[in-house]
C-alpha cells in the first residue's frame, strides 16, 4: 500500500451544542497543521496537552490536544485529536481553519478505511466497527464484538486455511502434470470439501438469526378484528401506544415499536384485523397487514377464546417463518390456565388485559430465535452471506467435478473461485466498489 | 471549601450515534472506579491509554482513558476521561456500569461548579463558559471569550479595588471615631465615588448592545400591506423563505430567521402588513406584528415609493429602540439613487427585488448597534446588570450621604452594600439560589 499523502479531518462526536466536541486529523501533516494554531510548540506523544487555539492572534478556544504518532494510532498514520468546547461557532471555526491550512474533510469511514489499508483491521472487522456503533441491544453489541474481536474472524480463517491447503495440493499436481501422477487422494479431497461445505452451511443457516438480531426481529401480530392485537402490543410495551377500542377495525395503519427481551431487540408490528373490508381505508389497512406478515420473521397468530382453535399443524407452515399461536382473553375463561384439552402444546393462552401468560409469550419469542441457529457464531452481514453463497456454489462445482474425474486444472479454477469469494469477506481481495459501499454507511469521523 | 466526597459522571459529548463519545468522571473515586473495569492496572497522568472496558469478563468496548490528577484538572479534583465508541448500547452500558460502581450522574454544569468552588474560575467566568458553548456568531463568541479570559474580569476587579479602598478609608475613621478625626478628604471621596459611578454607567449603557449580541439582535420589518416586507426578508436571507405574492395580506404569522452580518447575529422578523383587518386571521396576524415591534431592538419601517415619506423625526422616537426608515421599490423610480430632495438623510432607498441598496441597509443595521455602546467591554448578562444597578443605587446613596455630612458609619453601610452587590457578579459573595439558577442552564457534562 502506498502511504497516505493527504491529511484528513472530521469531528468524531455528534453535532449539537455540548460541553465538548472532539475532532481528529490523520495524515502526514496532522501534527504540523495543528501546531501552527496552538499556544504550545510541541505535543508529546499520547500526552493530553492543554493549549489555546488561536487564529491570527484571536483566542478561539482553550482545547486539549493529543498526538498519536504513526504507526501506533487507529489509522497507523500520524493522528491528532482535539477536544474543544462544543459550541457551533467554535466547532465550525476550528475545522474551517484547519481545512484552510491544508487538511481535507474526511469521507464517512475514511479513518477506518485507512486502518484497513494499513492492515490494522480486516474488512469484516471494519464492518463490525460500524455495527458496533449502530448497536442498540446487548445482542447486537455481542454480535459486533464477536465479529470485531471474537470467533468470527477465526472461523473464516479456518475455512480459508482448509481451502488454501486443498488448492495447493491440486496445484502441486498441476506442476507435475506431465508426469501424470495424482498426489492427492481423491476421496480425502472430497471429504475435505464436504467438511468445508458443512461448516459453510452452518454459518449460512445462522444468517436468519444473526440478521434478525442485527436489525431487530420483526414480529407481526395478526388475526381477526377485535381479538385484542393492539391491546397485546400495548401490554408487551407496557405503554399506551396503540388506540384500543371495542369497535372492530380500530387499527388502520400498521404500528411498529421496538422491545428488548433478554437483550434481543424485537420489532413488534401491530396490524389491522383481517376480514372482509367495509371501506377503502380498511382495505388499505388490511393490505398493509398482509405486507407486514410477509416481511416478519416471527408471526403471532392471535385469536380469542370465542374463535375456533387453529389447526394443530399451524406452527409448521413451510415458509421459513416462525409461527406462534396465541389465544387471548383467557381471563374470560372459567379457569386459568384452561384445562388441558383446551390448551394444545402449540398454543399459548394469555390475557393481554390482565398480563396473564405474557411472560411465557416473551420466552416463546426468545426461544423461537434460539432454535433457528445451530451455531455460536452468527452470520449477520448480507454482503458476507452473498460471498459465502458464491463460495459454496464454486465449491459444490469443484466437488462434482472431482467426483466426475474432471482434470485437476479445471477443478483448481473452481477452488480458486471459492477462495476469491471467501477473500472478499475479509478483504484479502477487494475492489473500490466494495470499499465504497462498505464505508459509505460509516459515521463521519470514524 | 470542603473537598468533594462523591464522584460525578456524565457524557460531555452530545447524544446520538457517532464515531466516538466522551464521558468524564470527577471526584476522589474517579480513578479507582474506572480502573476496576479496564484491562490495564494503572493510568499514567495525562497519558491517553488504550484499554478494554470489560464487565464480568465481557468486552464492552475498546476505549481510550486519560487521567487528570488533582489539582491540575478542570474541576481541581481527580478526573478521568473515557473516549468510547458512540453507540447507544455502549454509552448506556458504560455509564450504567460506572454508576453501579459508585459514581453519581452529574447535574448540568456540576463540573464547572466544582471548578468555581475550588477557585479555578470565578462565577462570571463560569457563566462565560456556558455563553461560549452557546455562541453561534463570531460576536457572541468574542463576548464570551472576553468575559472568560479578557477585559471583563479586569474591569470588575478594578471597580472592586476602588470600592474596597474607599470603604477601608471610611472604616479606618470609624476605628478612631472617639477621636473625631476625618482621615479621608470628603471631596476626594466624593470624586472617587463619582468616578466609579461613571464607569458603572458606561458598563450599564453597554448592556443593550451586549445583550443584543448575545441573544441576536431582534429586527422587526413593519409597514403597510404589500410594500414588500416578505420580499425584503427573502432578499436579506438570500432565500425563498417567506411566501410572496401581489395580494396584500399574504403574510399572516410572523416569520423569524437568523442572519449574520459582519459576524453579528440578527433575528429578522417579517410581520403582517398593518391596516384595517379584513378578517379574523388577518386581525390575529396584525396583533402579532405589533407584538414583534414591541419586542424588537431595531425596527425597519418599510414603505414604498408610492407612499408618503415618513416624518423626518421618525428616527428619534423616544422608546429606546433604533428606527430605520426604508423606502422599497426604488427600481420603479425614474433614476436611482433618487435625486436628493427625494432622499432625506434619515431614509434609505432600496429595491428588495433587484438588491439595490441592500448593502447600505446591512451596514445601517451594524452601525445602529455600534453607536449604542461607548464601551469596548460589553455587559451582556442580565444577572450582572441587576447587580450593577443595585450597586449603583447603594453607591449613589453613599454619595448623597457624604454630601449631606451624614456620619461615616452610615455611609460605610451603603458602601458595604455596594461591595456586596458587585461581589455577587464574580461570586465573592453568593448563595445556593444564585448557583442553582446559573448552573441549571449548563450542558450536562460541563
Amino acid at each position: 500500500m502506498s502511504p497516505n499523502t493527504d491529511t484528513i479531518i472530521a469531528f468524531s462526536t455528534p453535532p449539537g451544542i455540548s460541553a465538548v466536541a472532539m475532532l481528529r486529523l490523520s495524515g502526514p501533516e496532522a501534527l504540523s497543521i495543528v501546531l501552527s494554531f496552538l499556544s504550545v510548540h510541541a505535543l508529546a506523544p499520547r500526552h493530553a496537552t492543554f493549549a489555546r487555539f488561536t487564529d491570527n492572534g484571536n483566542i478561539i478556544d482553550e482545547i486539549v490536544a493529543t498526538y498519536y504518532p504513526a504507526p501506533h494510532s487507529y489509522t497507523a498514520d500520524d493522528m491528532v485529536e482535539i477536544t474543544c468546547h462544543g459550541s457551533l461557532y467554535i466547532r465550525q471555526h476550528i475545522i474551517d481553519t484547519l481545512i484552510d491550512a491544508g487538511a481535507r474533510l474526511a469521507q464517512p469511514g475514511e479513518f477506518t478505511l485507512r486502518a484497513v489499508r494499513a492492515g490494522k483491521l480486516d474488512l469484516s472487522q471494519a464492518e463490525a466497527v460500524a455495527d458496533l456503533i449502530d448497536a442498540v441491544s446487548p445482542a447486537q453489541h455481542r454480535l459486533a464484538v464477536s465479529q470485531l474481536r471474537g470467533g468470527y474472524a477465526q472461523k473464516l480463517s479456518h475455512l480459508r486455511e482448509q481451502l488454501v491447503d486443498l488448492t495447493s495440493l491440486l496445484e502441486l499436481e498441476l506442476d507435475f502434470s506431465q508426469e501424470d501422477v495424482e498426489f492427492a487422494d481423491r476421496n480425502q479431497l472430497l471429504a475435505t470439501i464436504r467438511r468445508i461445505l458443512d461448516e459453510t452451511q452452518v454459518l449460512l443457516d445462522s444468517f436468519q438469526t444473526g440478521n434478525a438480531i442485527k436489525h431487530g426481529v420483526p414480529v407481526a401480530i395478526v388475526g381477526a378484528p377485535n381479538v385484542g392485537k393492539s391491546t397485546l402490543l400495548n401490554a408487551l410495551l407496557n405503554d399506551d401506544r396503540a388506540i384500543v377500542s371495542d369497535t372492530p377495525g380500530t387499527t388502520r395503519d400498521t404500528i411498529e415499536e421496538s422491545l428488548l427481551i433478554d437483550g434481543i431487540l424485537f420489532r413488534i408490528i401491530d396490524t389491522a384485523g383481517i376480514r372482509q373490508a367495509t371501506d377503502d381505508i380498511e382495505r388499505q389497512g388490511i393490505l398493509r397487514s398482509r405486507k407486514a406478515q410477509e416481511q416478519a420473521s416471527v408471526i403471532i397468530h392471535l385469536s380469542d377464546t370465542s374463535s375456533p382453535l387453529p389447526a394443530p399443524d399451524g406452527n409448521t407452515l413451510n415458509d421459513g417463518k416462525i409461527h406462534i399461536h396465541v389465544v387471548n382473553k383467557s381471563d374470560l375463561l372459567p379457569s386459568f390456565p384452561p384445562p388441558s384439552p383446551l390448551q394444545p402444546s402449540s398454543c399459548l393462552f394469555i390475557s393481554a388485559l390482565t398480563g396473564e401468560g405474557l411472560d411465557r409469550l416473551r420466552q416463546a419469542l426468545v426461544d423461537a430465535l434460539g432454535v433457528a441457529s445451530r451455531s455460536d457464531i452468527l452470520l449477520s452481514n448480507v454482503r458476507h452471506r452473498d460471498a459465502l453463497l458464491r463460495m459454496r456454489s464454486a465449491l459444490s462445482a469443484a466437488h462434482d467435478e472431482l467426483l466426475g474425474h474432471i482434470p485437476a486444472d479445471l477443478v483448481a479454477i473452481d477452488l480458486r473461485d471459492a477462495l476469491y469469494h471467501l477473500g472478499t469477506i475479509t478483504g484479502q481481495v477487494t475492489s473500490d466498489d466494495i470499499l465504497d459501499s462498505i464505508f459509505s454507511r460509516f459515521c463521519i469521523g470514524k
